[in-house]
């Protein structure tokens, strides 16, 4: 059995771990205050072109989450995101937890703008109601979708002018920038959000989230909301000489591409077999629609979740790729489904 | 510069980083899911010598303990812990934060007897008051110093009669069961704590925190809890990998071992010089109190933290070893401990 | 300006004023502890038919449902709710701030049935997401819809299945039990309810609501959360005072049932226009439908929220009335609009 | 039997019932939107001699303590307050239950000064512990005894150069500005606080504090706060009457003279009986140190708190004088008293 379930089944890629070894009986400060991870912060300015910005490391998306936006909001604040917003679903009142409410918005495609923010704000019009504070955007989105440089810019303005915040979740961002169809660099994430997080987990690292904090007034006391969240790793080097590892030489956006590359491969077999797709994607998330027979027959051989049903007789599944994903087991996924498809007919 | 500061500077011990990299390329489960932590845990239960109990992986201490005693305590109960421990002092109000106060007890020797206990429950008498509701201990404590069976089952009773909960912090649990003074045994712990966690990261692994639910009635829903706290790792394989490795063959007890002995050179070696201890140890804290001016010559080659002052003239400071504390180097810090020494008379 | 906006214009309805005034000057226990309150709850445990219920006595709404919802639920557990429930849109977050997510179930005449929990429950499946565990509902809703027996039979009956708490809100349960179309009594709530609230603020009190407690695993160590969350009047004497007052005779049910009769005279009136309503409602809220520029006319000599833009021309109104409303105002209310809709024709 | 118990065992002063009926058919604004609410706020602001402060009405002090100071506090700032303070041992956990930690000052006298705050600086000294960043203290403590303006004065000096907000609890500071060794003005408070509360359910009102914040960055969207503790109150009218009608000519401070007055002729009766007191007081609540025989005997016929066992012979009692303590109750006590001393001699 072999498993497009997620960008996650495997460890880290070999040169992470090469990494590790390496360094691994030096003696290093706790907490992240290494030179490892000193070293990687530094990098990653530099690859985000900004120099004034604040960038801790955590060890999973959830905990980068909740620990930056409670430290970010007052009480009385919300955040406003896509109904499909992994906050809002798949982080177990993660955020609620904290004390803040979530408004959702209701979108087709994973993704907000201006206009669902603006309606918003107007419903909320009162201390009787939360107040509307920071917006909270993935991208990709979690139904494989990237914001456009130009959409990205207008929220950005929008946010600016209403005095909102700006949080972009990148915990698959290495598969957005590297998709064919973005125009956005990590140097525009730095000038258009508040803060963002470049995911690794989902990209070669063990673990490991970069949060980055543009905007000066939320940068203040940091580490004391991450110490007390849980998130100061003991060992926190392993973030940074991870970290450092990816960025050094391009490493990140190398396996972001081969993802990518491997889920395109995807696309067009199976678009090639004459099946569609619920929501279109340029990123490592697939969601084919196909028939529940043929579903049934590829998972003898293959892991994946069926997303949702469609009609009486077909489903949407979801696949994901990574680095890890090998070319000849995409190859032969598709040639099972060619091959079912064609017994069938 | 060496390091004395604490068991956390280095990474892992090779043999975990090696069944890291062993099992590297493998698919596995997400979350905690997969079968290498479900083996690590039916191992833990065999060593516990309790089937019935649940256990969880964390990454770290303040994680483990902001979780565990969140879950386990409705709003208005609160914890009884002694003055210097962990969650009151060094945690940054992680366990407030949830939610829940903390009720400290003064102790000399970090460690909480039943009548600290019932003196606490005297006080908290009625609904205008938090109401007690879980005993919070470490063993060994922040000092040093250990639990001897049978305070902890004087502990146990004392707490089962009051309707309270025991939970022992375990960061340096390896440390404490190994101490040539100690007479328990993780088994005992099984049976007279409510919850208890074994800690990893300070014992070898490169982060890892094993909690165990002994009592029934805290088990329901842990998971959710985990996933709400930020606790659940991807790639939560790494720590059943690691926690597979401690225990299969005793490496976890023999680090530990290894630490405390180290300690002991330590210990002997000061005590021949002429040295006195803040607190009496037999784990892999030592407290020396040393006169200032030995103290600062020995920062010249030496990390540790000055812990505290004792009179004019005087200092405790802390040394810290590990699984990675080589002789040689404790040798070493003697000799010119003596040194120093010799030279001032 | 005479104000339709609301049932709290006015203070408290005569009688209460006269009893607290009888009672002024008699020396009392603190917090609820008098014996006022303790008649008072044993009044209306009479009223309800059940003797093993507990009732508290608080001073509104919000913090009736912050403090409840709070003490029933474990943190990861979370609420439905149609999506006009008060906690949701108009109580600034109250329940978030307490750690817990609210599921808002899309409704259109404010009333929740056993399929929109079906629903809920089936999406939220795993750790990943919250745990639904309570169903809040307000009766009358807030939109004035009223419960019949037989849905709130169906509701607990699912509930009771599905483990679930059943909350009902009733800040204006008066005017339901009251409706015309009423069929429950107080004593099928204490039977179909695992909690409800009976208010008192907007049915002539000063201020009052009290909670009514029938499972038996929600009771314990009620008061600790009370007073945790300010909920605990130093003069809480007064508010059994009111209760006793409300109860003894009937005054509760008579207030309500005028308030009904003022808003069913309303109803008519303006259904004799010629004009519809938004919402049916046969409680003491009501949301005619009018032309705009009626709607400014009638704002020159009334008060009243501006509840919806219904079309280009039309908007929705909301007219609340209450014990306090007299029948000349409302009279006066219905010439002035069939004079303006006279005068336009 | 009479009760010395406390100040809130009666009702309202008449005066303020009578403002409640005069004005009880009225139509108002919710929430605090009224006139009177308005005029009262208006009034305050010209008693403490600053235009440029918010005030807001709340009704119980644990309320106002919990809106305030977690409006107030960023999620990892730590409150400071003597071991005494209400918020630490009478509120139920209130302010951990909205996540901050409280750290507590072992003071004799009640009192907390700067020396104080600096050693709890110098211990909070990094990210693993909370950062102290308010100041809480009483006035009068709860043992009875006032700040002097020049103790304030340093408070606030110090506080202002250590960046932290001073906070004043006033739950009977009606009592402390009256003693007779007062040299407090409210209009110091306004100057030398950053925010403090002014008491009326313990000097006269059925319920009632005004929370006064001077501090411009604590003001921001306080409402909010209010609400969602729920704290608003639909009626809130009956908050801005009362205390229009306590400040309009001077009720609140005679109120509290009165009971001062009362507590005075205790204290001269007991001293002359020849007993001493725990602490010294100038304000309504003492603590004469009895022998146990003796508190018996007064049990029989007055209702008081033993407040602590002195010796196996003695224990202090508290006794609690209001506006309403009639001084002829006082005499009979004061005879009991010296009726029981001189029959056992």
């Amino acid at each position: 059995m072999y498993s497009f379930k997620n960008d996650y089944s495997e460890g880290a890629h070999p040169r992470i771990l090469q990494a590790l070894s390496n360094t691994n009986l030096e003696q290093n400060e706790g907490y992240g205050q290494d030179h490892y991870t000193k070293a990687a912060i530094k990098l990653l300015k530099q690859k985000i072109g900004r120099y004034d910005i604040d960038i801790h490391l955590f060890s999973g998306g959830t905990q980068t989450n909740l620990t930056a936006l409670s430290a970010f909001l007052r009480p009385h604040e919300a955040i406003i995101a896509p109904n499909t917003g992994h906050i809002l679903v798949h982080e177990t009142g993660a955020i609620e937890a904290t004390g803040h409410k979530i408004i959702s918005i209701e979108v087709a495609d994973g993704k907000i703008n201006p206009l669902h923010i603006k309606a918003a704000l107007v419903t909320h019009s009162d201390e009787h109601m939360v107040k509307p504070k920071l917006v909270y955007i993935s991208n990709p989105t979690e139904i494989g979708s990237i914001y456009t440089k130009d959409e990205l810019e207008q929220l950005s303005r929008f946010c600016q002018t209403a005095n909102l915040y700006l949080y972009i979740d990148g915990a698959r961002l290495g598969s957005a920038l590297c998709s064919v169809e973005n125009d956005l660099q990590l140097s525009d994430l730095g000038i258009l959000a508040d803060a963002f997080y470049i995911g690794a987990t989902k990209n070669g690292a063990l673990l490991g989230e970069a949060l980055v904090i543009c905007r000066d007034s939320l940068k203040e006391d940091f580490r004391f909301h991450m110490k007390q969240k849980g998130a100061l790793l003991a060992k926190g080097s392993i973030l940074g000489i991870q970290f450092l590892e990816l960025f050094q030489d391009g490493l990140y956006f190398e396996l972001a591409k081969q993802a990518n590359t491997m889920a395109s491969v995807l696309k067009n077999g199976i678009s090639t077999a004459g099946y569609t797709f619920l929501t279109p994607s340029s990123t490592n998330q697939l969601f084919p629609v196909l028939p529940n027979w043929l579903i049934k027959r590829l998972q003898e051989k293959y892991v994946f979740y069926v997303w949702e049903n469609v009609d009486a007789e077909h489903s949407a599944i979801r696949l994901v790729t990574s680095w890890a994903t090998r070319e000849e087991i995409v190859l032969a996924f598709l040639k099972d489904l060619k091959l079912c498809h064609r017994l069938k007919s």
